[in-house]
């Protein structure tokens, strides 16, 4: 198809199909003619997660790293997982002490080495703030946080599509970033839910 | 004690203390003489309510939000925990679509009655997004959302201080929004591990 069709297809304008075709991070269509090019279902299915890369706020460094996974694709399914993770997760000042991270990583039945340095510093950030706020989560409560939060990975994991890796990677990106508004949206409701089944609702 | 032994305690300026006063979300202390007022513990645990809420992002509206509940307590604590919650959950245009966000709301024993808008609105506002990255959360993960997120309030629910209403309050609106951070941290940390117990780990 041509880049005007391309463009209909996906809904993202030529003129950005042009930029993502500069930066490289879409790959050049077939020649047809000196000024003409041909695009098929791969340059559909990359501008899809291109698109949902942006709308789910990574910038244009954070694609590049996602394309060049799905360019080069690791031999090992947990490497395209953990490049299209990091991806997506801020990177935090080496300094902090990442003890407390650890445990929980540890509690959870990881190990540092398997897990992405940035995702660490990620939960020792967090930590760091709730003690500033003189906040201690309350010890049965990081007990659930951890039991609960597993048990929902392994399921977000056990849905990854094997469609392909474009789908997979679009898939990891999107449940990583995207979905995070629903999940704090949902935990607050469930607050509401448990609080009226304890206390009997709002009075009126 | 003096306004300048209350900064000391509590870590906040004495400024910052008179802007407080000023703006009536911190009572007035007993005027011990005409220049003069004198503190007490009520006022350490009030400023600690502030300066958490201040930390976790809330502006001088929620924060007399919460005051006015504390100043105010509802009789029933499930308007209690529902202020406080409101207090750091943003609004939502009201022309919203609400009609996935009531099933799942259903689906973890809730209803609308029970609920408050914001909190629901906030759910369909997530889902809106996910559409139109054209992302569909797969049933059975939305199943573990909503069994997880649930057990996950109930743990949380379970924990709040009975100490006094101040301790109640602080733990509801910190345990709400600043433990957001960690939570998403912990989800993307128990992504790894449950993708390194899957695939073995990274390579090398």
């Amino acid at each position: 198809m041509r880049i005007s069709e391309l463009a209909e297809r996906t809904g993202v304008p030529v003129a950005t199909i042009k930029f993502y075709l500069r930066e490289k991070v879409l790959p050049e269509g077939e020649r047809s003619s000196p000024t003409q090019a041909s695009y098929g279902e791969a340059h559909v299915q990359r501008l899809g997660v291109i698109r949902a890369l942006v709308d789910a706020g990574v910038g244009l460094s954070g694609v590049r790293k996602v394309v060049a996974v799905l360019e080069e694709p690791p031999e090992n399914p947990y490497d395209l997982l953990g490049a299209a993770n990091a991806a997506v997760t801020p990177t935090f000042p080496a300094d902090i002490d990442l003890t407390q991270a650890l445990a929980l990583l540890e509690r959870m039945g990881g190990s540092a080495e398997k897990c992405f340095p940035d995702q660490v510093a990620a939960v020792a950030h967090a930590l760091t703030t709730l003690d500033r706020a003189g906040f201690t989560v309350p010890p049965p409560v990081m007990d659930a946080y951890l039991e609960h939060l597993s048990a929902l990975a392994e399921a977000e994991l056990e849905a990854t599509p094997d469609t392909s890796l474009e789908d997979a990677v679009r898939y990891v990106v999107l449940g990583t970033a995207l979905v995070e508004p629903l999940i704090l949206a949902l935990r607050r409701v469930a607050e509401q839910v448990a609080a009226s089944r304890r206390f009997g609702g709002p009075v009126g």
